[in-house]
């Protein structure tokens, strides 16, 4: 691991996507949400995947300059077509959008199709927080989990993002309905370890706890078995109904990265309710230092705020080979 | 087991209900919500809960005749006060309401305060989805799980309901954040079963699928560990914060039932998309004639639509203790 400063890696990220086409504007938005994401400890949704998104557009599955349009306006739900553009750029100003629609009817949805992988979907739940609304977001994806009962890879893991604003420090969850998402994987791979948990059957169909060969099997584990499974099933149908595109069983597999994908952004506006966010928190026990697991217990958003404190003193984390790899293409 | 037609089912708790208190009309509706649970097969959280359902009444915990009351309008946004009326008939008259705003909006939601047990939350997805809109609701509850890292139970198991229409038989997801329901456990310990899969922990801190000792420990295991736990604390952030009511942590525990908790309920009314949710349903294979593991595999619904059909031919399933229970309170 190599520490560098935000600064640089905007930078540099920026002026790689601006020699690739993308407007000045555009190309620091998006850099500066890969760099959010290892800012945020989320090595694998960050600059990891930076290749990928230059690769997808090489490839032309992603238009660099294409902005989403409005193709249906029912009041506070509208739906939006993506037009193959950066997944990263089309979630932000879809939630942008969504954040809009609820200050004018205190909830606003918006369902986008035609769309990219998005990245970190966890920027999209800090969008709505540091807006000061509640936000809910999620992705359908290629087929990449077995339905529970099933062997075959035939629905997708459908990363969800739920963020409450908290003065001192929002409350976001950012999970995909597999027990460990691919970009979760690829990162205990790279970094030659086992699961903490069994994430996942080998291709002889016994759990295993190695990442690499869940990869390569197809078969990871959703959350609570059947229930994330099922879980996963609404996510991929509400996607598809409410943007009017591509559910996962229409989604063409992809080697690079997940094109042509369905998302859903929320944001609510109640009235201020001061006190309570932090109430909920504290009453984790988290803060009681007589509670020897209170360092231990875990909330959506815990890690993020440790991991962005410690970024800010250090600098960024990146991985050296991805950073040199990233180096190689300016 | 017996089975009982659903007419005199529903008429004998409709009588009962008639006898303390309630209104005719509202005595047939809440019945018939306890019959689609048994009709459904979900007895966990239908007659077998009925007995305390009348204990929460004689305690003064739930009042029979009060009716929800709007307390702010956002537009599609609204607060309602349940006054701690029935706890089924609140989130019924809420679904209704998040239905007519997604008519006006495309969108609706709805935040309960002060309500009760909802029972059986599937039935307010059916509801959404038998009106030909997509509904989302859940509840919070009495601190009954640990957060994923302690071993208090200091959050809610939260039951979350998505509902989408389908002509061929809607799909209906509705679970608990925990692997099993308290009422799950419940039926598991009364038929004398082992739960299928771990499903907490004992006192000792064992992993364990006996259902009566991890009722005892309150230490039941959060879907996917530290996901699923995260998602019971989000869930309940966003019900207190768009009720405007009680967080978990706010909820005094009652043995007899769930009171004072706060509700969301969202419906969606996107433009019609036909033939998208058949055909996600058929991707999973379950039709797959040539595999012969299509029997098992499992979507929100499916056993649903299969018990029902067996209802309606056989009378719905009783637990006949509970039977004899209910008989002795007319």
């Amino acid at each position: 691991m190599i520490y560098i400063p935000y600064e640089t890696v905007t930078r540099t990220l920026s002026d790689i996507l601006v020699d690739r086409g993308f407007t000045t504007n555009r190309a620091a938005m998006s850099a500066g949400l890969f760099a959010d994401a290892n800012r945020d400890g989320v090595l694998s949704h960050g600059l990891d995947r930076f290749p990928s998104y230059l690769a997808a557009m090489e490839q032309g599955l992603v238009d660099p300059a294409a902005e989403p349009e409005l193709i249906w306006n029912g009041g506070a739900l509208e739906r939006w077509d993506g037009r193959q553009g950066p997944g990263n750029l089309n979630a932000r100003s879809s939630m942008e959008r969504a954040l809009e629609l609820s200050d004018m009817h205190g909830i606003g949805c918006v369902g986008l199709s035609n769309t990219n992988h998005w990245m970190r979907g966890g920027n999209f739940g800090w969008q709505a927080a540091d807006a000061g609304k509640i936000g809910i977001c999620w992705t359908n994806t290629m087929p990449n989990l077995p339905p529970w009962g099933s062997t075959k890879p035939l629905i997708g893991n459908n990363p969800l993002i739920i963020a409450v604003p908290r003065e001192a420090g929002h409350v976001v969850l950012d999970m995909a309905m597999s027990q460990f998402s691919y970009g979760a994987l690829s990162r205990y791979s790279i970094e030659g370890r086992k699961l903490p948990v069994p994430g996942g059957y080998d291709e002889d169909g016994n759990l295993t706890d190695d990442p690499d060969l869940i990869v390569k099997s197809i078969r990871p584990l959703p959350i609570g078995f059947w229930k994330g499974s099922g879980l996963a099933i609404l996510l991929d149908l509400m996607a598809a109904l409410l943007s009017g595109g591509k559910a996962t069983c229409d989604i063409v597999p992809n080697p690079i990265s997940d094109t042509g994908i369905s998302q859903v952004f929320i944001a609510f506006a109640p009235p201020a309710y001061p006190g309570l966010a932090d109430r909920v928190i504290e009453s984790l026990d988290v803060n009681n230092g007589e509670n020897e697991r209170a360092a231990a217990i875990r909330y959506p958003g815990r890690k993020t705020l440790e991991n962005r404190r410690k970024s800010l003193e250090t600098g960024l984390p990146v991985d050296e080979d991805v950073w040199k790899g990233i180096l190689a293409l300016t």
